[in-house]
């Protein structure tokens, strides 16, 4: 992990946290450029905005606003262990090298088809995310299960 | 096709229309029950919101707010050929069935993932879909390579 990674970990710390503190659920992202320039940054907004789709990834990636197609592709986007639809976008917009805080808590399974088109994927293993997320699941588990997808 | 498609595609079209007219990229989108009651619907906002997410699935689903696990499992949703992004939209949230206008004027892949995955895709091959969306593209070739992530 760079020091620029450690910029946008924590940056995305910042933002998980702002949520937790919020009621909503503790996960941020940023997206940086290789040079550290910060593009974007958001959390999850499905309790604050009642949005299905605000996760902290398509949060960063609309905080970032209409970016050119050269400019997704030398960035970095830091996050949590992305569901099918955040993985999605991250192939879309050819992001080449995704940050994961931690995937012990959950894991959505994105970072196997990441790596089949060649995204670059580091997983951390950060105990501050580990702890928003174990604590947030265990506190409301059916707003979490709505955030997956599931039952 | 059933007749609930019938109403689903038309409100996809008429949201479509409106984007054109609003200068933006003609791709609407509905989604329905099994039932045929309308749950959401969309277009797509790039241009109007400067917004690089609100594609006209995640907008359906962004309308739809937010919705039991058990709600998507009986609901389709109609469109064009979904990006990687709507395409793990759909998958996230289980909708299994997916109707497209058409996809001879742009195909972005996602019919085969969503197909592995057991949804059903029905591809239609509306005259309007094709029309407006070649109208688009030829008047407004950036802004259509800038939704999909192309130079």
């Amino acid at each position: 992990m760079c020091s620029i990674d450690q910029v946008g970990i924590q940056i995305a710390l910042t933002q998980a946290r702002k949520s937790f503190n919020e009621g909503g659920i503790p996960i941020g992202c940023s997206l940086l450029s290789v040079n550290g320039a910060i593009l974007g940054a958001g959390h999850n907004q499905r309790i604050q905005k009642s949005s299905p789709t605000l996760h902290g990834e398509i949060a960063a990636l609309e905080d970032a606003g209409r970016l050119k197609a050269g400019v997704y592709r030398d960035a970095t986007i830091k996050s949590s262990s992305p569901c099918s639809m955040c993985t999605g976008a991250i192939l879309l917009y050819k992001i080449p090298r995704v940050v994961i805080g931690e995937n012990k808590t959950f894991s959505m399974g994105g970072e196997d088809l990441l790596k089949s088109h060649g995204v670059e994927v580091v997983v951390l293993d950060n105990e501050e995310c580990k702890e928003l997320m174990a604590k947030f699941i265990r506190e409301k588990p059916e707003e979490w299960n709505e955030d997956i997808g599931e039952e």
